[in-house]
């Protein structure tokens, strides 16, 4: 479905802003030991509360009590792969929301594998770059990871794993592609510097598990790349490098404003 | 006991910094993936030396050597957490002062049990917030996670804790209340943006263990919380945002002089 | 051999800074959990594409497929060191260039002999402190731990480990000595933050795996240490202590250029 509107607009992003920040998110992330600092941080500065339960033995006890839950893949171990799916299954059956980041899937046999396994425990959002969607539809008898990677191409990825699996699907890039299938919102914000701090797309998977706690799966995806790009547009204009990036960018996230959130998301 | 001069005054607190620069501390931290950067940086940045050994291995064999041992229940894993048990009874039975951070403790079953056993092995300091303080008396037979976590009830929880297992109780807060179960000790320094980045309290932990090699527990734990929060207030000032915050309080740290922060610490 | 011309020249290190932007290099990363996220933006901010895949289900599976990799002993678990063996194994018979850093080697028996294990598996760099070189050569039947720590004992132990092995061993310090059992080079740029910050000599590994595959060893080891400290100069120059330092490192990385790289760098 197209239309002349967008199937999210900017003040309905604004709102999830203003309501995440009213009722703070208790967010369950079980995600890779790169990263686990950088997203705690990015979750603090933008006002939901983290919670890195992802041992096996605590992660299916937390999910029906978080309000999101994220599983992201990125140096998946055997005890913390238990705890994943775990975690997913109890998010499932309590009606948690959770976001599925299948890092590298495609690249690697294991885990596409356990993130084809996860994709089975009905997400609520899949977020991940052209390659790791187009490998998850390939692996799930679709397309697969060696059609070409351009944007028309995962977006048709993405719709189909939408549809199949009955999630929203987020592909990331220089322009965001948000899908659940029938729509599609398309976000334009965003710097290079991005691309050059490790760890952005993984904090983004967990800001889409805190939105997703008090938005529909399509609104919170969009409001959490929303947020995420425009702080990070105000953050490269007062950095150096990709290292005052990344400090400015909390800085933002913490800063940002509902209104000026609406004024300067391209949303499309 | 309470009296009109604090039980660790301001020259204490900076005679220990002056002590723990002058003979740098060997500081054995068996932390969390979320935390475990930050945390070397912080005590790097005091003048400690960490050493994060942390493996099943290793933890027992290292823990008579360091000058002060570090555990944090904040991400524990079946070998993880043996390692903590073995690190904690080498350390009790080799004399090294050993801090326990019961992170979460209260909110999920495994880890309470694993901070209660913990407690068993003579902790030098205990270091957490009001609920896991609360929680931890409440497990060892006194008031539970329930009851109301105003300051007055986790410093009653805190003393209990104290008295019972013949440690030194620090519980933090916007005034952060330290005691060994007679004395009690106030500090009512720090900023809003410590609990806007993931870690400050598990930093603070690990700053209490390498005081512990050269002052007695109460002081220790005092000195640290001083050193944090001081340098917390100045980082503050120059700072504008958690992003920026957190940089900064690492370079007022290693700028903080004794003098200063006797000059500085807001301590009752 | 000395000379009066150094063996690896400033024009030859630019050359490889140059190769290494033209044709971005995939690191395999197999860290510690301190340093895991800090290495990955260092990676990055220099313009190679870091991958973090450290558990035994993948590990070899990706080493024959990354242009190198790191394999770094500082917080080794059963399962981790199982993936790197299997990495490293995989690594030398697939023909990528791989290196080691034997953190805390000598000081804890384990993770001594796991690393004398890793020795036999032909690294094509090993780079560690004086104490933790002459700790390798000690246990490979030469001087041990207890001898000296000068640099004139640790470049001894460094040449008949290089010889023994057939590798390239790199020792960090304030003029880092970086020797092919023949062949020796000093490079004598950095700033004495580099270790008031975790992770610096743990990037500088990572760094060398990069430049690995594209240089031959010798000028990948020199080639790394030069823009590591090179860009420390940079960066202590605009800093104000330990963070903001590690911060303007990042940003000193990106903005390092060939030109600039050669008419800084101390080599002899």
């Amino acid at each position: 479905m197209t239309s002349s509107s967008p199937a999210i607009d900017a003040p309905e992003i604004g709102a999830a802003l203003s309501g995440l920040r009213a009722q703070p998110p208790l967010v369950q992330c079980l995600t890779n030991i790169v990263v686990a600092q950088w997203t705690a941080n990015v979750l603090l500065a933008v006002g939901a509360a983290p919670a890195m339960v992802d041992n096996p033995r605590e992660a299916a006890e937390f999910a029906p009590i978080a309000s999101g839950v994220l599983v992201n893949l990125g140096t998946p171990y055997d005890d913390t792969s238990d705890a994943m799916t775990a975690a997913a299954s109890a998010a499932a059956a309590a009606g948690t929301p959770w976001v599925l980041d299948p890092v590298a899937a495609g690249g690697l046999r294991w885990r596409t594998g356990l993130a084809l396994e996860l994709l089975r425990s009905s997400p609520t959002i899949v977020r991940g770059n052209a390659s790791e969607i187009m490998a998850l539809a390939g692996g799930a008898g679709g397309k697969g990871v060696d059609s070409t990677d351009s944007p028309e191409a995962a977006l048709a990825a993405a719709q189909e794993i939408a549809r199949t699996f009955g999630t929203v699907v987020a592909v990331s890039g220089p322009v965001d592609h948000l899908t659940d299938g029938e729509r599609t919102v398309r976000i334009a914000n965003g710097h290079p510097w991005m691309t050059q701090v490790t760890g952005v797309g993984c904090a983004l998977g967990a800001l889409m598990a805190a939105f997703a706690g008090s938005a529909d799966p399509l609104t919170a995806a969009a409001s959490a790349t929303a947020v995420l790009t425009v702080a990070a547009d105000r953050a490269a204009a007062v950095s150096q490098g990709p290292g005052s990036f990344a400090v400015s960018l909390l800085d933002e996230l913490a800063a940002l404003t509902p209104d000026s959130l609406v004024a300067a998301v391209r949303v499309a």
